[in-house]
C-alpha cells in the first residue's frame, strides 16, 4: 500500500465524506486533502484538515495521485474529468459512470481484477450503489458454487443513505412521524434505485440477463442496510452447503441474526437466517443480509479500489 | 346490526383493546364491558367504562352476548372456554385456536360465510395475524381472477404488533438505537411469524398446499405494517389488470405509494407499486402494500366477525 500517495476527497463534509476521512486517518494516510462546496469551504474538520473548495481549477491543478468523489452525480459529472485533467485517478461514488463502457464497477472482493482495467483508459473507477456492493458480495460465492438462475429482494435501507441532512431529519422527527419511503423518481415502474440494483449487479456478476426483481425501500434506521433475499440457482444448494460457502467468502460474515445495528461501524457483509424457500421449485433458498452502508457500502469499498488501483500504478511505474 | 347486544372485551387496556372500545364507540355500541388483568382493574378508561378483572369467574357468569378477545395466546387458552360457558360467542385475535379444526379463521371481505359455522359448533371465530389479514384481502382477487402459484413476501411491521410496550420502547429510544427485529422464537429456520402467515394464509384461501415464502421483521415504526409482495398465477396477469380488479375489491385501495403512515387510522388496505416482476419465468407481478395494523389488521377485523355472528345468530333467532 501507499500510505503517502496523495489523495483528495470530494464531498468530504457529508455521511460518506466523513467515514471516508475517518478511515484514511485509521489506515495511516498523512497526505490526504479535503474537498466540498465553497460553502463548506475554510472548515476545520476533525483530524485538522482544512476544507477547500472543490472547484475545476483545483482539481485540475494536479498534485493528486487520487481522487475519492462522493458529492452526487451531477457534481460527479462536472468535477471527475478535471480531477483526471489534473492527472490523477479517481473512484467515484455517484451513479455518474457506473453503466458507462469503460468505467470498470467494483467491489474488490468480487471483481477487484477489474479495477485495473481503468489505469490505462479512462483513469475512473465506478463504485456500486450502497444496496448492490453488499449483495454482490453474498450473490458471487452463490453463483461460483451452484450458479445463479433468479434473485428476488427487499431492502430496508437506513437514511443515511440519502445523506447526512436525511439524518438529521430522522434525527429531528417524533416517532409518530417515522414512515416507510420509496426512492423517487420512477424508472418506468420501478424506482431509479431499484433500476439500478438490478443493472449494477449484472455489470459486476458479468450475468447481463440475470433476472432479478427488486423493492427497495427506506426505513427509520440511521445506518445499516438490510435487505431479505430469495435466490434459486441452476444446481441444488442446500442451506447448510450454501452457509460453508459464505463462511469461506471475503467480505461476509455468518451470524444468527443479521440487523443494521449489529452490521454499523464493522467492515463485514453480515448474513444470516439461510434457510429453504418454501415457495421456490426447485433450488431456492431465502437469507438475509445487513452491512453498514457508510462504510463497506460506500467509503470502505471505494477506498479498497483506490488501494487496488495505487497498487496496481505503483507496479506499472516500477516495471517501466 | 345489533347496536344493543351486550359486548365485553378482553384485553380493553392494550394496544389493540383501546381501538376496538374506540370503533364499538364509534359504532354506537352502548352495552360495554372493560376487562383486563387484576392490575388495571378499576381504571376508568376514554368513554367512562371501569376496567374489570378478566378473571374466569366473571367470564362464565354470564349476561354477554359476544366477547372480543384481544389478550395473548396464553390468557385466551385459558379464558375462551369460560366465555363460551357463560354463554358468549367469542372473537379471538391470538393464535391459539387460528389453526385448529372447528374454530373459523375469518377476514370478513375474504372467507366471511364461515364465520356462521361457529355458531352451531365452537362458538368461536379466530381472528387472524395482523399480516396475514391485509396479505389475503390482496391475494383474494387475485386468486378469483388467474388462480394463485406461489407467493414471496417481506414484511415491514410496526412495533404496535407487539403490543403498547413496545410502542413506549420506541418513544423512548435514540434514533440511534433503532433496529430491524426479527419476532422469536423460531420454528425450524423460520421466525413463528413467518409459520403463522404461510398456515394462516393456506386456510382463509382454502390452498392448504400454495406454495408461500415470507421474511417478516419489525422496522421502527409506531403503527401500520406493510408488505413487499411477490405473486405468480396460473393464468397470465397484466400489472393493469391486477389493478383493476383490485380496484374493485372489498377492503382495498388503490393508492401510488402504499406506506405505513398513509394507511395509519384508515379502514383500507392500501395496495400499489404494482408491476411485472422481471425476476420470474411467467405470470409475476411485484406489488407493495399496507395496512393500520390495530384497524383492520386486528380490531376492526374482529368486530366485522363479531357483527357477522351477531347477526346470524339474530337470523336463527328470529327464524326459530
Amino acid at each position: 500500500m501507499s500510505r503517502d500517495a496523495r489523495i483528495g476527497v470530494v464531498g468530504a463534509t457529508g455521511a460518506v465524506g466523513t467515514v471516508t476521512l475517518r478511515l484514511l486517518r485509521e489506515r495511516g494516510y498523512e497526505n490526504v486533502r479535503a474537498f466540498a462546496s465553497a460553502r463548506s469551504a475554510g472548515r476545520q474538520l476533525d483530524g485538522g484538515i482544512t476544507v477547500e473548495e472543490a472547484s475545476p481549477e483545483a482539481l485540475a491543478a494536479g498534485g493528486l495521485d487520487l481522487v475519492l468523489f462522493s458529492c452526487g452525480t451531477s457534481a460527479s459529472r462536472e468535477l471527475v474529468p478535471h480531477a483526471v485533467e489534473g492527472g490523477a485517478l479517481v473512484v467515484d461514488k455517484s451513479s455518474a459512470y457506473r453503466l458507462e463502457d469503460g468505467y470498470p464497477l467494483v467491489v474488490p472482493e468480487v471483481n477487484g481484477n477489474r479495477a485495473a482495467e481503468a489505469l490505462e483508459t479512462t483513469r475512473v473507477v465506478a463504485n456500486p450503489n450502497c444496496s448492490t456492493i453488499p449483495l454482490t458480495c453474498v450473490l458471487k460465492p452463490l453463483h461460483d458454487a451452484a450458479g445463479l438462475r433468479r434473485v428476488r429482494l427487499s431492502t430496508y435501507q437506513a437514511v443515511s443513505g440519502a445523506g447526512a441532512q436525511r439524518m438529521e431529519r430522522l434525527r429531528a422527527e417524533s416517532p409518530e412521524e417515522h414512515d416507510l419511503e420509496f426512492d423517487w423518481p420512477w424508472e418506468g415502474s420501478e424506482t431509479e434505485e431499484e433500476a439500478k440494483v438490478r443493472a449494477e449487479t449484472r455489470k459486476i456478476l458479468e450475468l447481463l440477463g440475470l433476472p432479478l426483481s427488486a423493492t427497495t425501500v427506506r426505513v427509520p434506521v440511521l445506518v445499516g442496510h438490510a435487505q431479505s433475499v430469495w435466490v434459486e440457482t441452476e444446481k441444488p444448494l442446500t442451506p447448510e452447503h450454501a452457509e460453508a460457502v459464505l463462511a469461506g467468502a471475503p467480505a461476509v460474515r455468518l451470524v444468527e441474526t443479521p440487523t443494521p445495528r449489529a452490521a454499523a461501524q464493522t467492515e463485514d457483509v453480515l448474513v444470516g437466517r439461510i434457510r429453504p424457500d418454501r415457495a421456490a421449485e426447485s433450488n431456492g433458498l431465502a437469507l438475509f443480509l445487513a452491512c453498514d452502508n457508510l462504510v463497506k457500502g460506500a467509503a470502505l469499498n471505494a477506498l479498497q479500489i483506490a488501494e487496488l488501483l495505487l497498487d496496481g500504478s505503483r507496479s506499472a511505474t516500477q516495471a517501466a
